[in-house]
Order: C-alpha cells, then structure tokens, then sequence
C-alpha cells in the first residue's frame, strides 16, 4: 500500500485529494495544508521554494512515497527544487493541466480536431502563477499557444463561501471578457489553481452569457491520472484507510472550509508547526 | 529626534504613516511590513502573536524608542504579548479608534450629544479582528454599544485596485446591509482595517445610497493622534528624514501598490528576511 502526500498551501489541493481517492483506493493519503503561510499566490518565488521545501520534509518524515504537489502556485514557483531535493517521485498540477489541454484540442469525438500548434489555450491562475511563466513553458513544450490571465479575486470569493453569487459571476465576467478581447481565438480554458473548480458552473455559466463557451480542463482531475499512471501497478486490493490530514494554523476553519473542497466531512486535522 | 517604528503585516499600515509624518515631522520613522507571511486577517492567534514578536524584534534593533502596531489584526491579537515583550512604548489602532468612536459621540458640535451608553457603534474588520472582540472590550470600557462585521473580500478588492469600481460597491452594499439590519440604530462607523481608508469615499456613498449615512472614525488619524500624545515634548526643530521602509517580500509589489496607501510615492524598500 503505497503511502502518497498531497501537498498545497491550503484546502484547495482537497479538490485534487477529492479525485485521487477513487482513483487509488487502496493507498494511504496524507494530506498537508500550509495554511499559517497561506497565500502562496502573491508571495516570490525564493519564498514559496522555501515554504514547499519544509513542507515536503515533513510530508517526507511521515513515511511519504511519492509527493503530488497539489497547487498550481508552487508547482510553478518550486517542482524544480523540490524534485531535486526528494528522493521520491513529484508530480505537480501544471504538467497534467497542460496535456490535457492539449488532448482535448486532438480530442477524436471532436468534429474538426485541431493540430495542438493551432489550439489556443486561456489559463485562468493566480498573480505569482501568471509571472512564473510555467504554463506558458509547458504549453510550448506540447506546441499550444497559451493566453493567461491572473484573477486575484477568485481565491478570496470561493473562501468566503461565494461561489454561486451575483458578485462572483460579475467578477468573472469582467476577467474573461478582458481575457476574451485579447485572445478570442481560445477554445480551451484551464482552471489553473486548485480553488476554481468549485467554480466551474458558475464559469460555465458566464461564458455561455458572453457567447464564447469554451472546453474546461480541471487540472485535479488530470494531476490525479497522472499520479496513478506514476505509481507501480496498483493492487486494488488492500483495505481503504482514511486520509490524514495536517495544517500549520486555524484547524477549526480547515475543517469547515475543507469539507467544500474535499466533497465530504473531514476527520480531525492534525495541527504542526513548521516554523515560520 | 525620536525613532518611531510602524509595523504592519502589508501595506495598510503606511495609511497610519501617512497620518504620522505631518503630525511628528521631526521623528526617523521606520516602516516594516511583512508582506512575506500577510495577510494576518485569517490565522490564529498564537501564528500572529509569533509573526509580531519577531517583526518587533527586528525594528527594536533598528533603534526603535517607540513602536506603533499599524494593523488591526496584530493590535487586536498579539499587543498585550508586544507590550510585555518590548520596553518601549506599544501603540495599537484598536483602542485609539474606540477612543475617536465614543468621542464623536459626545461631540459638542452635535445638536443632540449622546451619552456614551446611548451611542451605538458599527466596526468593519477582518475575520481575526472580529474573533478577537479586541474593539468589543475596546468600546465596553468606554460604554459604547457596538456591534462588528467581518468583511473578508474588502482587503483583496483594496489590493486588485478596485477601490472606485462597481464590484467593490456591490460588496460593500451586501456587507453594510447586512451589518446595518443587524444594527440599525448605529450613528458611528470605525474603519477597523488599515486597508479600508483607501475605500472611505466609496463606503460613504453606498452609506448614502442605502439611507443611513453614518460618522466615519478613520483609526489611522486616531492612532497618529495617541501616538503623538505619548512622545515626550517633541521639538519641531529637527530636519525631516525620509522614512525607511523594509518588506520580508515582494519588494517590488510593496513599492507599487504601497504609494496609493502612503499617499507619495516609496522610495527604496529593503528586503529582509526574519524566516518563516
């Protein structure tokens, strides 16, 4: 029973635990919110590196096998260092995001599949996610062009509890309408932070008001076939053996918060101290 | 010439700096924000009263004689810790806000002064600030009724620049709404967050809007106020020195955005590192 860590600076990584738990039934999750440093979103890169780093060495110390780094903002800003400093596998959110994007525009079911080099992709991510360029680097890795657009405000909506209010839908509006003017050839929009897919309807719903549907790539989802595809041929057959989840501050909103994210109630939330 | 320390987990408090500089012309002011571990609004105690200790303890060994604590948070959560900790004078926003409240109150230009225990107060604060009922203990020794009103989405849309913009309307409609059906016999309005300044005309014009315009205590004059009060004879001979500013992040982000708050543009900004 392999022993995975997911790894975020909050509880939306929770949406990427959310879908590895009926992909890999039998392994034993733990889970790490980095909340008493939370928002990695607008920090620099010298700092989330650190925050991931003494994150990951205590995911590490608990018996961690293999890391999914389940947030877009330290995936961009720190897979580098953390794959260079870990002896186990590192998956990030950004990578699986990005193909499949790219698998969605060569999609068969599609009537006219484009060539990826003619497929347009919109990131919607956080400010520091946008600088590191990463999406960017990724999507010319697969040949896609990429547009991203950075929404400060989404993160702040969802934890407020907002994600199907008059207020967030007219926020949405007004990134993807700027987003839309600058890159109307889109057809592909990745959720690049692991908040937003608690959104998702109400981002379906604004696209279809602004005429301009457009496919949607839950990176959860995609990080979490990714990570199985890493594993060695899982048995399906140990016994289920609930997460174990750990945050560095404000369990009780953890706990409250978290169960939106995760899609059911969470246990006790262990509360550590990574220092800082 | 004293040197007197303004700390603040961001930006906010330079709003309080901005009141200081005209009112003690002579003093060295040092300015630490640290933006590495913002925003405090959302962890516990003990994480801020850790994040204080340690900002203090830096600006005393700059030469620190005084320390004002330019943020709400940190003022309602960690000034009994810094005030024991530090043997300088600590000077919160909390209580000089209650102060400036009751004081408005009791105003001899107002037709009809109220007594105190008549006066009836609204706070808008962030979610750690209400928790704490800092401004609760605050305004009861004073005798002032108050009732306060967490608004989580106001310091991200101050931060997105959207201080004059429909969103932030819509949101301050809401949340005011919502405080004022709760309360509504409330005469006062105490700005409970160094952020919201930067809002105060948009906030009297929904006030307007909504029928029921109200007194606005701006804590950051109140606290330069007590803060004066409690320097010993200041001379106003002394040259004016620029103040210094120091960040633990996003260098280039405090100077951008840092203006709008100081009202003048930053000079350097030093980077510097307390871990975490």
């Amino acid at each position: 029973m392999p022993t995975i860590a997911v790894f975020d600076s909050g509880f939306g990584g929770l949406t990427v635990l959310r879908a590895l738990l009926p992909l890999i039934p039998d392994a034993r999750f733990l889970y790490l919110g980095d909340t008493a440093r939370l928002p990695y979103g607008a920090k620099s890169q010298q700092t989330i590196a650190r925050y991931a780093l003494s994150s990951a060495a205590f995911l590490l110390a608990q018996g961690a096998q293999m890391l999914v780094v389940a947030c877009n903002t330290a995936s961009a800003l720190a897979l580098d260092e953390l794959k260079a400093a870990l002896p186990i596998p590192v998956i990030g959110v950004i990578e699986p995001g990005a193909q499949a994007a790219n698998a969605l525009a060569r999609h068969p079911s599609s009537l006219f599949p484009l060539p990826s080099s003619l497929a347009s992709v919109l990131v919607l991510a956080t400010a520091a996610t946008v600088q590191s360029n990463a999406y960017t680097k990724a999507c010319a890795a697969l040949g896609l062009t990429i547009h991203e657009k950075a929404c400060p405000l989404l993160v702040p909506l969802v934890e407020e509890g907002w994600t199907d209010h008059p207020v967030t839908a007219e926020v949405l509006r007004i990134y993807l309408a700027e987003a839309l003017a600058e890159a109307p050839s889109v057809q592909t929009l990745v959720l690049g932070c692991t908040h937003y897919p608690l959104i998702k309807p109400l981002i379906e719903r604004v696209l279809r008001e602004l005429g301009h549907p457009l496919h949607i790539v839950d990176s959860a989802a995609a990080t979490a076939i990714a990570a199985a595809k890493v594993l060695p041929a899982v048995s399906s057959e140990g016994e289920a053996i609930p997460p174990t989840f750990y945050a560095t501050d404000s369990i009780e909103k953890f706990q409250r918060l978290g169960s939106a994210f995760l899609g059911q109630a969470l246990p006790e939330v262990k509360l550590i101290d990574l220092g800082g």
